[in-house]
């Protein structure tokens, strides 16, 4: 069957998660540049259509364990180190979607579809 | 309201799309490297939850054109060079998506919803 | 033969320049974000080893020009939207590096080696 | 003072390692997809200019490792489970590099520079 509007609405919202996690996935990250990455995903990710608003925080305890236990100054960004919520609005159907920490994993997920 | 099965289907959906695109886009590819290329991205998205399959093609046509329009060997890959398409079964719902250029840009597109 | 100081500066140099572009290239980018994404580069890149100082800017108007020319209201970044000067210092040897347009190319190079 | 040619064959073996690092970092990976994606790495890199040959090993016992530590199907591609090892040409000087682990860590690294 063809897709309903709220369903292209989902489809949306996983297109910005996936976009947002691979394309800064990798970065090198510390607690001092923590702000400025988060602003960037933020700011990058709402240019993308119909995403009405971003919010990403950089984890700060995971991060300074993360680097603490390798004996650095720094390390890859990766979903443990992330808190995000995005609100879609596709043809007036908003989607709210989140990423947290699930049983040790960053987990993508749908907390609400609008009518 | 919470999310449906199918709406999370195409939540997974979009996800993989994202991904594909943010993690590919940028490297480096040129006729005789194009079809590892489109393996690779291939054989990683289909590592990703509830992902069955992905047919990646990298369109011959318009790489090659972009190359010789630089005066070079390679380019950077971008949509334009990509026809996708995927399928996700999330909870036995299946759904087909795929990439393609409409009017000189790529567009991600649910093309079918499974009951 | 083993390696000298100074081509041991200028491998770390290309290391970062390597990094900065690929960790980058896609991103999605509008003038209103253009800021917020060329202070994430220089901050993520300065976490490096041996990076003293990283300079992005973004050329707000070959970015423009090609929003428009799209009818687009963002594009993804590459090469040709960035000037970027990079300062490396590896064991006393200090490396200036740019990339900047050069026959409708980005071209990364070593601009001078200390001693 | 300018750059000697070997101080910029070593500036253009580090874009690469960074290039190659910084594009596929992130990829999901697992056993059964590490071959190709080791594939497309080497053919994609060696598009670049001066770039003679890229080999790429992904090391499977890490790999391994890591998934069934985390009890999944896959995992992102990081340094710790690649061996990568490359050789450059620039205007006749070769240089030969590398990046595997030291203590832990993916350190990447010029192994000789041709006169």
């Amino acid at each position: 069957m063809d897709p309903t509007t709220p369903q292209v609405a989902c489809f949306e919202a996983g297109i910005k998660f996936g976009s947002l996690y691979h394309q800064f996935a990798g970065t090198p990250v510390s607690p001092d540049s923590a702000d400025s990455l988060a602003a960037a995903m933020e700011d990058a990710i709402e240019n993308q259509p119909h995403c009405e608003s971003v919010t990403v925080e950089v984890r700060e305890a995971p991060l300074r364990e993360a680097i603490a236990a390798a004996g650095a100054d720094y390390t890859e960004l990766t979903g443990r180190f992330l808190d995000v919520s995005m609100t879609i609005d596709y043809e007036g159907c908003v989607v709210e979607t989140s990423m947290a920490m699930a049983d040790g994993y960053p987990l993508m997920q749908v907390d609400s579809v609008g009518e």
